[in-house]
């Protein structure tokens, strides 16, 4: 009772708070998995090639393999004839072979002949009855897709921490990685606390609320890489939260909304503080400062707002870097950032990063950042309809309208 | 066979391919799904909020509720002295209510008790006995978070065509929309054509390749938001795809890769005119200019290049697009985009468009793009060491070092 109503003790400041809470989370173990199932997983090993790529010399456009040296001084007027002895196809190891004087017809991506060292265009030839007429030179190579020019046998193609994307799954596919390592997923387990929490779509009595949080955050672990649990809501109560704790640190991280700030009856970093420890309490941003995060068991325990806005916003700023460090992932927020210049000043308070929610939008082929006018922590509209936001580090008063600003994108 | 020499009839410029491609194209059905089951689905209908949010008059600060008109004139020197007559928890409607000269201590999302209009909050305070000090004035409405004020009953919240993040999935719990009407994920049937073609992993002999598209394909159909179904290698011969293609037109969209190329047998574009019709054959992009696009049975079928990345290359610039109309999502690429500063000259034809894989970086603030510069369409490293691409339009003949460009970020 007596922390409730004298707010909280010392607010950290967010670099020290994420300090604190990478120090004491650590990448998860790892899995294999087929590569075929492993778009958006982040690799627990380095990724060495099999095999060269391309696999054999081959030729990289439609026309014909010929020796380079037979083409020098080749032009339009003054063409290079040489005799087309065959063709070469796709799929096939030709067995002919290319000498001073020959050409062989070839296909984009068969095998060069031997003896052949560079392949010219169709669009470079003109076709004189058993003869071709080279109207254009090559130089050595030119044409040709070497064996291993892409990758070679033993060579690393994708490093450990890397987020595998379309192209990645056909690296590895090209470089016979069939079966890779890794990361796996936090599971995270989330609850709600409060008992003025309904299901959604119950018929609220008054002063009853719907539980929000416990499905935005799900819906954010997911975004990040997680594997969410929801627990469900714990009614007030210290017994129950405790309980509810317990069964919790079975996942590997625990959110729970509600219940942290000052004004929320301060249960559950009291819980945590019971059962574990608390490291911080209180962070120095806004929206999302009642914060706390702790250890329980082994087990970090974010406890996070319950104003809807305050839970995602603190989500994103501590405990996403920590799921994507324990997948292995750079311990950021993951979102990308552009420049855009803001429509309206922005204010804030000296001591503590203002997280501004925009809108960016093009005009004029400039970007535009419009800040989002209602912004209490309770008003989850504002983030529905921001498209990415803002930081006022610590040492600003705010941004004039009309400052570049640097804007992360929430897709 | 006459086809296959000669190059294509005719490259169209993207734009007029991509008028071609989503004017055949449109929006798929659509189906309703728990709200906690939509994170990046696309609405098909807008979203009403079926209550007030909040659902009635709350105290956004931890103090007291007050009649404003009270304070009006406090100060710290001459405060204004209120009885406190009860206390208004969270999660019980208060029957309590504030008259001229009272006050009600209450928590942050309590509900705001009769006759109050106004929040003190606690740091605004002093104790003495059973009174209040208040420090400072507040106007009428201050620290309240009225009845209504995120989000009206009956207001949309979230439009047809919408993305669910995690913020608009709390936003469904919130406005009681817990089934929600999204648009259905398109399914894709993807063969990969080739006789050369041998599944990832498997020994290879000479001459053949792994298959690499189908796999990457998958990856970026599914990272759209479509539903990949790889139908497997379809070994060269029309009588073998026509079956395949038969069999693939039961999906949503067909994708095939390789034998769209003059140089790859033209097989492709030829099963789809005989089975339908070839709608375009060849875009003026590289990489992936050899792609064609066609309607078998009232399906979209794509052919793209069996080069890797001209495959996912077209795939972004042509299939993506459509895919994201089925799903009812703007008919562009979906890449967030920023500016950045080329660090070297790239080079291109003047009435094509050339797709320039790209490695953003941060040097000094400023965002770098190292062009990547082995850029052969063959060479799938050039896509896993990027994380962007630029585009230069069929105008220009390049962009010089230093200069600022836009570039579409992979992730």
């Amino acid at each position: 009772m007596s922390v409730r109503m004298r707010g909280f003790a010392s607010y950290i400041r967010l670099s020290d708070a994420l300090k604190v809470v990478l120090s004491n989370v650590k990448q998860l173990g790892s899995e294999v998995v087929p590569f075929d199932r492993a778009l958006n997983r982040a690799l627990a090993e380095d990724i060495f090639s099999k095999v060269d790529v391309p696999p054999f010399d081959r030729s990289a456009v439609d026309g014909y393999a010929v020796q380079a040296a037979d083409t020098f001084g080749a032009s339009e007027l003054k063409p290079a004839k040489l005799h087309v002895v065959g063709s070469a196809d796709i799929g096939a190891a030709t067995k002919l072979s290319v000498r001073r004087g020959e050409a062989v017809k070839i296909m984009t991506g068969a095998p060069m002949p031997k003896g052949a060292d560079a392949a010219v265009m169709v669009e470079h030839t003109r076709v004189e009855g058993s003869r071709i007429a080279v109207l254009a030179p090559v130089t050595p190579g030119k044409n040709v897709s070497a064996r291993g020019e892409d990758v070679k046998a033993g060579e690393v193609v994708l490093e450990r921490g890397w987020q595998l994307r379309p192209q990645d799954i056909g690296m590895l596919a090209s470089t016979g990685n069939v079966r890779v390592r890794v990361a796996r997923r936090p599971r995270v387990a989330i609850l709600a606390t409060g008992s003025e929490l309904r299901e959604p779509g119950t018929r609220l009595k008054r002063a009853e609320i719907a539980d929000i949080n416990s499905y935005s955050l799900a819906a954010a672990v997911a975004s990040c890489g997680g594997l969410p649990r929801r627990l469900g809501i714990v009614p007030d109560g210290p017994e129950l939260l405790k309980r509810a704790l317990l069964r919790a640190i079975k996942h590997d991280v625990v959110l729970i909304s509600g219940g942290s700030s000052v004004g929320e009856r301060d249960i559950v970093p009291n819980a945590v503080a019971e059962l574990g420890e608390v490291l911080l309490h209180g962070v120095a941003i806004r929206p999302g400062g009642p914060t706390a995060f702790g250890i329980v068991k082994g087990k970090p325990v974010f406890a996070l707002a319950g104003f809807p806005v305050s839970a995602l916003v603190a989500f994103d700023m501590i405990a996403r870097p920590a799921l994507r460090r324990m997948q292995g992932l750079p311990a950021d927020r993951g979102y990308p950032s552009i420049l855009a210049r803001l429509t309206r000043k922005v204010s804030s308070t000296l001591g503590r990063i203002e997280v501004v929610r925009v809108h960016v939008r093009r005009e004029a082929g400039e970007l535009m950042a419009d800040p989002i006018r209602i912004a209490g922590s309770g008003i989850l509209s504002s983030m529905t309809k921001a498209n990415g936001f803002v930081i006022v580090p610590e040492d600003v008063e705010g941004f004039n309208g009309g400052s570049i600003v640097e804007v992360e994108l929430y897709r």
